[in-house]
């Protein structure tokens, strides 16, 4: 396992966006940061609060924006060269520092708001979240083993919907599979595991008691948050993929969803009789 | 099928997100728009060139913002009441007059960019494009029925991944079930069919004449989108839904996969013998 970015022990990092004071979120962000707080150094990005701008464009380069090329890869130039934006290396320190990372927000069109779609545009840059060889396994630093390998993350998230519309089955589409970019694409390519989701339904329509309970279960969840088993995805140096990328036929043999790129979990090694 | 926006026919809206001149993405999108206006009046979103705002804030409320509140709600109390600000109203102009509507963009962590996703954060409000009750059938303008019945979109994806990594069983995931949350959470959601993904594989290592034939391709692939057969997802109303809003038990039955969203291609009534 090579880490670019060794995390602090007992060092945490919150991200979170909603840009309303008083809603739902910002009571979720209140009382969780201030949860974690008993146990970690807690750092937050509150991305409207903090008025942040989630637009990649050609002030990410500094320099550089005079090149021609494609953006992903001067923004990589551009963290190699310490030209990135200060606002954006304030961040990357902050995720660099953390061994947990919380990642909360209200789900927006089934997927993350802007401004914070924008964070990830925009902070996890090539050299610094991915991209560099790993001369040990041959493949490149993705999926499993990115800059930021050794850190865990929980993803916090409300939604309108209800458990069954985004449920196995659901209309809306299971969650997991709406956030596997979030989870799979963006987290795990660079190295961070996720625990499963933490995640609030019917959170328009929430009573008063109900909101309550709703931080309660926030707070317990924070308290295993270090304990928890995360979710296996499968590591490109591990073999599970053909030279294709794709899976190999021998794995979940004929199936299509996002699940198959979790490892199955480990049967018991001596089960009881049954 | 209740249509709240009529679209006037032979209109097109070009909606497009990528920061740089010159690019492979700028290069499509001139040529395509090109293309597209031998057959459609062509209104165009370059997002990046307006410099569009995609954070959905207080702004976005106009008085109502001193209320509290859910702000998809609130949104949508400022449509009803022509308090949107004055971009967002140019904006769900030119998508309510098209009946085709073109969303081109570079892949970005498994997504869209933040500017485009914010677009539909902002512009897709209650009201304009979704939330009113259907009287005659019973359940909520959505997924197949929304205020933007009786349009086609073209979704226009360039990506760094080649085939394989984001085909069926690829390591990111395959595109269709990435895109879920825009073709079926968004645009069906609104009741905007979709056609098959417009996709540019290998696009950051593309030779020139490999670019040449993407823009020729892109060209001829215009010529179609107004015969071609849009993909058939399920409509809320259609009772594939149980009260749960999950599949109905029968449909698919083991299968957990977002394809099973689409309904099957209809088997030939009559088919020749082998």
């Amino acid at each position: 396992m090579t880490i670019t970015h060794p995390p602090k022990p007992g060092t945490a990092h919150w991200i979170y966006a909603h840009p309303r004071r008083g809603s739902l979120n910002d009571r979720l962000f209140q009382a969780g940061t201030e949860e974690l707080a008993i146990r970690y150094d807690v750092a937050t990005s509150d991305l409207n609060a903090q008025g942040f701008d989630p637009v990649l464009g050609e002030r990410d380069l500094g320099d550089l924006a005079a090149k021609p090329g494609n953006i992903a890869v001067l923004a990589g130039e551009a963290y190699a060269e310490n030209q990135l934006p200060a606002d954006i290396r304030a961040e990357q320190a902050k995720i660099a520092a953390a061994e947990l990372v919380v990642v909360q927000f209200p789900l927006w069109w089934y997927g993350m708001p802007a401004i914070l779609k924008g964070w990830f545009d925009r902070v996890l840059t090539a050299g610094f979240a991915y991209g560099d060889d790993d001369p040990e396994h041959g493949v490149p630093r993705r999926y499993g083993d990115g800059g930021l390998t050794g850190r865990r993350a929980l993803v916090v998230v409300t939604a309108g919907d209800d458990a069954g519309t985004l449920g196995p089955r659901g209309i809306s589409g299971d969650l997991e599979s709406l956030l596997f970019p979030l989870t799979h694409g963006i987290l795990w390519y660079v190295g961070i595991e996720t625990l499963d989701l933490h995640v609030v339904h019917d959170a328009d329509t929430l009573d008063a008691a109900a909101v309550d309970h709703e931080i309660a279960r926030l707070r317990k969840r924070l308290h295993t948050v270090g304990t928890e088993t995360p979710i296996r995805f499968r590591r490109l140096r591990d073999g599970d993929y053909r030279e294709t990328r794709a899976l190999r036929a021998d794995l979940y043999p004929g199936r299509t969803d996002l699940g198959i790129h979790v490892v199955p979990a480990p049967r018991d090694p001596d089960p009881a009789p049954r």
